[in-house]
């Protein structure tokens, strides 16, 4: 059965690879399915037929036959659940990996999605200065415990998995800040990350996407 | 093989439900699974021994035999996976309560906890009044499509499942805002996961833990 994604027509990083159907393209990449592409404009997103599989308007959204679903987490572990490649068969293996895919959900990204709304929404504002630190420090907060579990291991839990897709992909949101820098061995961790040839691929995809002359 | 979850010695709301413990708790009850519970100290979280468990220094995890895992919201799809009541068999049913789980947490939530973060930590700052605003607006961004959804079906997808838990929960947090009410199909909803008897043995362990006098 074709698998179907959707992804921004145009993406408001303009390609850098932060939109989340890279997520999704780097997990099918990583489990070798090809996929299709639906491009979705800003407007047509809230249309009742993208709302009908979306309904928060957004994307990626995830369809194949019969099933439509959306939400980056659940789509990665759809695709982790259904392909091997991306969770570990022993039992109590798969269910600490499928624990970093929460943990970079929301423990880990909710701090991030607070610094980017600080930074994207109320730059004009006059707290922002003064308050900026404070939203840094929380990130600060979660990167601090993750540098310490990760140390110098290539990945949180033994090979790379889904867990490990899920959190450097939640960390590449950070990188343009410096914050990332902060912690050398999560700078590198995600370098790792990035270095894959699925992942090449899945940015490539979204480049080709993005860099597109306006139709 | 006895299960054992983590939770607060005291509860940073007084037992009001809102820890996190809950949810597991809630879970089980559902799930009809005995569990033992292991209160654990502020300081005694950050601790090596707790931290070998939960990194971020959290609370809940979760034992069972050599399975330790952590993360509320992987601690309640693997109790949800391992034990029947709270995902649908239908893989495609599967797959939809699922997406609700992370929809719940990666969507709905960090609006909220940045909601909570504006009252929690920053009520005392000169901005407070002021951005409080465009915070519950951001919430309303995520419960608007949310309620439309919901219209007037008693869950999110067919029969009460993990996805229902999860969402009731992270909305039990605005309850004391008042936001909630905004959205009467909403408000509705919570008070209909409120009513079922595991969430009620759920919210009755947790207040007996802050109930009982300081040790």
């Amino acid at each position: 059965m074709t698998i179907t994604i959707t992804a921004f027509e145009r993406s408001p990083d303009g390609g850098k690879g932060l939109a989340r159907d890279t997520r999704v393209r780097w997990a099918l990449e990583e489990v070798g399915q090809p996929y299709e592409v639906r491009l979705v404009s800003f407007s047509a997103m809230k249309e009742p037929a993208h709302l009908a599989i979306h309904p928060f308007g957004q994307i990626p959204t995830y369809e194949e036959g019969d099933l439509a679903i959306f939400e980056t987490g659940a789509i990665v572990f759809h695709i982790a659940d259904h392909y091997p490649g991306l969770l570990p068969q022993d039992a109590n293996a798969r269910a600490r990996a499928i624990t970093w895919i929460f943990a970079a959900l929301n423990t880990v990204e909710p701090p991030i999605l607070e610094f980017g709304n600080a930074r994207l929404l109320e730059r004009d504002k006059p707290w922002y200065a003064e308050r900026l630190p404070l939203v840094e420090d929380r990130v600060r907060g979660r990167l601090a415990p993750l540098s310490s579990r990760l140390g110098d291991a290539d990945w949180l839990d033994g090979p790379f998995s889904a867990g490990d897709l899920m959190m450097v992909s939640v960390l590449l949101r950070l990188r343009a800040s410096g914050i990332l820098d902060e912690y050398p061995n999560l700078a590198a961790y995600v370098a790792r990350g990035e270095a894959r040839p699925a992942y090449k691929r899945a940015f490539d995809a979204q480049l080709a996407v993005n860099k597109a002359p306006a139709g």
